[in-house]
């Protein structure tokens, strides 16, 4: 498409490199903030500007924070026994929502794709092993990552890993979703329902 | 929604304020941002701020421009006969994209919405009025507007207020569009198109 100006151009390119965002809503974002009052694009800018500058990751699990150790991993009230690995903190953030769930966690910060060129040595991994060595009081780890192939090969090699450490490794259920009718789940999701059916 | 994190609760309450972005999009494109190299970041926030900063409005059609008058009223190789009005300058790039026009432009800046606000005076219409005035080549106006409520009520607004300039004013072609299905079309624009039939 033809921009009748470089100003344009350049800030329609830079919008549209983000996740999910193509050419035309890129214009129409842009054509949104020419609209607004000049301090809501410098709000925008600052923001991001800061967060990229100034976002820490906890030490302890890899969560997002604005201190050196995050507000769950400081916090007296969480369960010690529990951690719970997951994929990255928008996990994190959809497990707290459920107020299910009180122990600790581990942000691995991906999982391996070898076709995305991530490996084990690029994720929290070793962190968490060395975290788990270190602390007697971790009894069970609950591994909460995506059911896919990625998500299974890394699972596997988490339980590969912490083997001959003396902790439980769970996974999360899986099965129907609450709420949705049998007849539209998936074959493969509806037999493990049944195979890992539980006591009512 | 908690986030463990107020640098990044802003960031997103910022990025989720843009169009066609909710809460959950924003975080995708926040965690995103995180994991690119923050010169990204910065190129971002550098092309929003200078094109907001740094913009001008072509001063004869509205049309954004790096300088004061823009490519398409300062070039010798357009219909100086025709004006085409449209909403914004999304339309422009609609329109030079089909390759099928050469005269100008002018860009109102909107359509009349009294639901939101926007009267005929918030509009580049007075500007309209007096660029067909004060050039009597102008020998047409091809009104481009939506077919909505606020389109044809900007269009009727148009046509009165140019009906005692000595100009022609026309509406662009209504009608089923290319390679679309008959049976698929609404019942108003199938009607149209018998009554607008052409002859072939």
């Amino acid at each position: 498409m033809a921009y009748s100006s470089k100003l344009i151009e350049q800030a329609i390119t830079e919008v549209a490199k983000l996740p999910g965002i193509g050419k035309k809503s890129a214009l129409r974002i842009v054509l949104h903030l020419l609209k607004q009052e000049p301090i809501e694009t410098n709000m925008l800018a600052r923001g991001l500007e800061e967060l990229r500058e100034n976002i820490k990751y906890c030490t302890v699990c890899y969560n997002i924070s604005d201190d050196d150790v995050c507000a769950i991993c400081s916090s007296h009230k969480r369960d010690d026994t529990l951690i719970c690995v997951v994929e990255d903190i928008r996990d994190v953030m959809a497990i707290e929502n459920t107020e299910q769930y009180f122990g600790r966690y581990h942000v691995l910060g991906g999982i391996i794709s070898p076709i995305d060129g991530i490996g084990p040595e690029e994720l929290n991994i070793e962190s968490l092993v060395s975290r788990i060595d270190g602390n007697n009081a971790i009894e069970e780890i609950i591994v909460a990552l995506p059911s896919t192939m990625e998500g299974d090969t890394t699972a596997f090699y988490l339980t590969k890993k912490l083997q001959n450490s003396n902790v439980k490794i769970t996974g999360i259920a899986r099965g129907v979703p609450v709420g949705s009718e049998l007849e539209y789940t998936d074959e493969v999701t509806l037999g493990r329902s049944i195979l890992n059916r539980t006591q009512l």
